[in-house]
């Protein structure tokens, strides 16, 4: 085992998802609320594309960056040129693309903190060290002002919103005064935008076109595509160069028949009518769990995703799974000063939700 | 940039590809013999066992080991245990996976050679020294014999029969001597077998089991499911934890209705006749191609994969491209040593074989 994958432990959100999963096996009932994912089956529509496209023959290996057309779609959208863009086998893929690309080992990495574990295992692998920038006394957003004491070797910063696992979202404005302070200090952002369509009352932000931004998204959450391995990356043509290196011997190519039932899709702009109705349920429930909850946790309203973190006591997950079957996930798994915490996902059915709220409250009381 | 990324090039096959994509959009008549997939279109009976798992909600994450039920066919066949078996999004992302798991910094990377020039990307990228297993004299096999000067620092070699570029196979027994030369020296084996099902008269080994060794394959090239990234590793349980730590943060899983589907038709053993049916029509080319081109250049009979490695001159593949437009992969993208030869995909119809055989003969004449 090279030294570099010693420091990394088999996820905990992916650990919780097995156990789940093996409850159900089992037959015993377990409301999960660690999931990483819309419940939403992928549209019919989208489905039917694919298949479609199937059957033409598009079961090959695309281009390494992707089909024009889809790369041509998305351009469009996020005002860059098409060769700007590469789609990638999912966001995870496109990250450690990014990681092994940019991350020197030994500099130091900048991780929003609360932040998805995953950005921890990236710098890991790289073999770098870690710098949180802690943003639970900020509603969970960063600020401009507090990232003057970051460390001088600081190579490239993680950030995310919508953000996993606290549902905030910084708007454009904010999000820019961010990245210049970085960009001041010639660090490199890889900007983790996957859930940036699922929003309530606050555009996010993209740091799109940006020169020292890595923007990282995928279709598998707003078009509930995540079984289906589509992702992408904007970032300047010499940066998505250096990530192709990589990408071609990793990922290679995303679906064939998927790319081009999606750049479909985002021709007829038949993705926004399949966003809205999603993120109009989403509210609904983020609405319920929140006003349900937020009298017995501190929690800040989620604004994006289809997160909360609510504060309880360190040990509350292990205690309400073993006692009332709830699945969440550990405040830890997403850095230091979570462990309070705990993430809740409402990518679940409003029965479900409701179930689990009446039993957290039975717990409390 | 990171320093691990600076030494790798955009590969030279890619670029053969995406140079072939754009002589086809300008309307030029390029002969492609440089692909590194079968011609072939996905099977009907799989894209439909796909399109229905795709209705029936197989379109989110599964567990990141991949379905149980597809885990089990493959372990069956290969005389394992299920839980030595990993799905992932093709065989590169497995090869990057094991990579990063098991190649320590400043270690030696064996590679055998000619090789896939991928391999020598994933030892750049975990910054290892290369050390390249020359099998020039030996007809494109790797020899027992010939292992004992390897560096004593050795941690890991790459290993792949049927072999891309030379079509070159190693018998059960064959491959297992070699395997336990390096086994005695520690070195752990990363057997790439993605052309395994694809041979005429020699049955290739599987080093499936091996204490030591870590088995890639994929659906790939043996379904013609390249463009479906679905692929897997065989490996004991502990070097899948450690190889799972980085699929998890990197392909995460296969499309799920794809696994689904693979399994059905693993269960249902329609892969054979499949399989027959391609390797019947590749043997074809192969005698084809071999026959005519024999006498022009020095050749081994390829015995597995649907490539040949003829040996011409150092710029042939320049001069037969801008001559007579046919696209081949210059030898030097699979090593030292290789620089005279090229590598020849019959993976095309026998007309444009034919049509490519009668050029070549033209520019040699």
């Amino acid at each position: 085992m090279a030294k570099r994958v010693s420091a990394i432990s088999t996820s905990l959100i992916r650990r919780m998802f097995e156990i789940a999963e093996r409850a159900k096996k089992e037959g015993r009932e377990i409301i999960n609320l660690s999931i990483g994912e819309p419940d939403f089956d992928t549209p019919m529509e989208v489905i039917e594309k694919a298949y479609e496209y199937m059957k033409k023959g598009y079961t090959h290996y695309s281009s390494n960056l992707g089909l024009d057309e889809l790369r041509e779609q998305i351009a469009e959208r996020y005002g860059v040129d098409a060769n700007e863009v590469m789609i990638t086998v999912g966001a995870s893929e496109a990250l450690l693309n990014a990681s092994l690309a940019f991350i020197e080992r030994n500099s130091t990495t900048l991780i929003q903190s609360p932040g998805f574990l995953s950005y921890f295992t990236y710098a890991k692998l790289c073999e770098s060290k870690i710098f949180e920038l802690k943003t639970h006394n900020n509603d969970f957003k960063l600020s401009a002002e507090k990232l003057e004491d970051i460390p001088k070797d600081a190579g490239v910063a993680f950030i995310n919103y919508p953000n996993n696992p606290t549902g905030a979202v910084m708007n454009d404005k904010e999000i820019r005064e961010v990245y210049e302070v970085l960009y001041d200090r010639g660090v490199v952002v890889i900007s983790d935008e996957v859930y940036d369509r699922i929003y309530y009352d606050v555009k996010p932000g993209s740091l799109a076109g940006e020169e020292n931004a890595i923007v990282i998204n995928a279709f598998s959450k707003t078009l509930a595509m995540t079984g289906w391995r589509i992702g992408f990356v904007i970032a300047r043509k010499d940066f998505i160069d250096e990530m192709l290196k990589v990408h071609q011997v990793n990922g290679v190519c995303a679906p064939a028949y998927a790319q081009k039932a999606v750049a479909e899709i985002l021709e007829e702009k038949r993705d926004e009518k399949i966003v809205e109705e999603m993120v109009k349920e989403f509210r609904k429930r983020r609405d319920y769990v929140y006003n349900e909850l937020r009298e017995y946790f501190e929690i800040t309203k989620p604004e994006g995703a289809f997160y909360m973190f609510p504060k309880a006591y360190k040990g509350f997950v292990e205690d309400i799974l073993a006692d009332k079957g709830i699945a969440l996930t550990p405040g830890e798994a997403f850095g230091e000063g979570s462990e309070s915490y705990f993430r809740l996902s409402y990518a679940t059915s409003m029965e479900n939700l409701r179930k689990a709220v009446s039993r957290i409250k039975d717990f409390l009381s």
